[in-house]
């Protein structure tokens, strides 16, 4: 069962970026295991694989509430171009940013704008 | 014309909820007429009125912030209810606070989830 | 097998507080049976359960990323009662809390050492 | 030499509010009689007393801080009313929740007028 | 109108720093000319040209808000600058940085003092 | 008596790591002595210095809140170190992040890992 859930979680991952498995893997697996391991099955099988938001819907919740945060700034540049290869738009994530200057202030608003930039740039 | 803005805001924000603008005069015309007024021109004006994002999108882009701070909790009531009254569905919001318990942390999930509760309890 | 996670979820819980498992059910069935489900399967089963913390360790963990967070003060108020349950000491609580006045400042040691109160009160 | 600092610091807080030395001791001495010590002795006799910045800066400084961070509302309180004691105009402080707008986002700025609110109420 | 207003934030933003108006639009125009746009005009032509707040209480609020924050290490840099171009003292930021050992933690004061220390040696 | 206190604070520091007095001297005594001082006198010798937790239960709790507030990387990177070298293990902090999955979410527990590696890698 567990190689199910685990299995599951790769390929929602893979869906939002197809080298991330990979790139999880060699960055933890000797380190922490577990870490690439509940990340795949929880945050990907269990939380990721639902059907209550769309894929669009998710990516939007989670630039905004990561942008919102300000202390993620890898995540959120995997998630930003995650939401990109999904379908969302540069001007969604644009506007993301701009709503962000209502609700954590502008610095958050500027820097997810910063990473947004890094994002493009290097696609 | 900033007349204009003031009512393209308050326009906007009536779309959420159509009590709100009379709420937020009523609780800070005495004190900071100004908080009014910016939340209105700048908030609902030159930002919500935007294209770039559906009204749902921008919800879940606010309702996931907000949730992810933890510290805006009367907020959060009042942009989950506005959710709900501009087409988001129950099942959309209690799935935005089940993916924040990844990116922001279970407790942010579950006070979130409480608030989503006491605003269904009020409808 | 997921029966089985839920039941281990279910007694590393009850480790803490024995009657938590029926207070999570009853808040949160209705409106969110993931978020019960997730919390047990994953927070404890998953995660509680494992051996490289002890239950002390970890309770000292868990207590200062709360207070330090401060925004999780009914999580805080639990995972203290737990605490001393598992055999912490009010001592320790206490100089949890005048150890965040360092790396969260005195607000956060303040607030969290009112919470501990608030928890010896009510034993 | 230890009376002294918290001689100092019980001259500096009083300076503040007359009354919270005393509150303060009711409230903790019993639990966590530290905490009153290092709040008088580091944050008053230490940091208060100093010379650098003027009592209305640093009032203006703290409040600014406690609102942006958004999760020590008691605190804020304290401060609010302190900075109205030692000669901070209530525009001053409604104009420091205009600012924290654009650095912290609107939800901190309408939390932190509602403290506002309450303390002119209050006096 | 629109033009008045962005001409006024010009005008405020070029009193804290003459080259930071150029600086922004080098930086943003192309991806998010409306951040810009509304950078200038609620930051700077709404918020930052109002009364109440001296120009050095202003900064003073801005720098204490961004140092307790701890996530916004670029604009923090920036009103540093701009603090000591319109009058404050390297001593009083040094202070607002000893000021938040207190409020947000010695972590938030050390970078803080970090971050004038670079402003200092670019200077 | 002054003295006395930095004399145990330079002792409770050097018990984490015995070049840490002479870096917080060499990077601060320049532009703010009282950093240093303070650091030293309230940080260790009035709070490291007492009983009521074990050097490794502070280490623990240090850790976790660092970790979970996500915006004080050096600080963490340093009471990583320091807890290595009082005794905790590797496993006991790879644990502590993973436990912060729960609390704080997954990206801090990822940008822990990775400090953790760092500190690891250089030593």
């Amino acid at each position: 069962m567990m190689p199910d859930r685990l299995k599951k979680g790769e390929q929602e991952l893979s869906k939002l970026d197809n080298m991330q498995v990979q790139r999880l893997k060699d960055a933890y697996s000797d380190l922490s295991p577990e870490l690439v391991q509940f990340t795949l099955e929880y945050g990907y099988a269990d939380i990721f694989s639902r059907d209550n938001l769309t894929p669009k819907y998710r990516q939007v919740a989670t630039i905004a509430a990561l942008a919102a945060l300000g202390n993620a700034q890898s995540q959120l540049k995997f998630h930003i171009n995650a939401g990109l290869n999904i379908g969302l738009t540069v001007e969604n994530i644009k506007e993301i940013m701009l709503l962000m200057t209502i609700f954590a202030g502008f610095p958050a608003a500027i820097n997810g704008t910063n990473i947004l930039k890094q994002v493009i740039d290097e696609r």
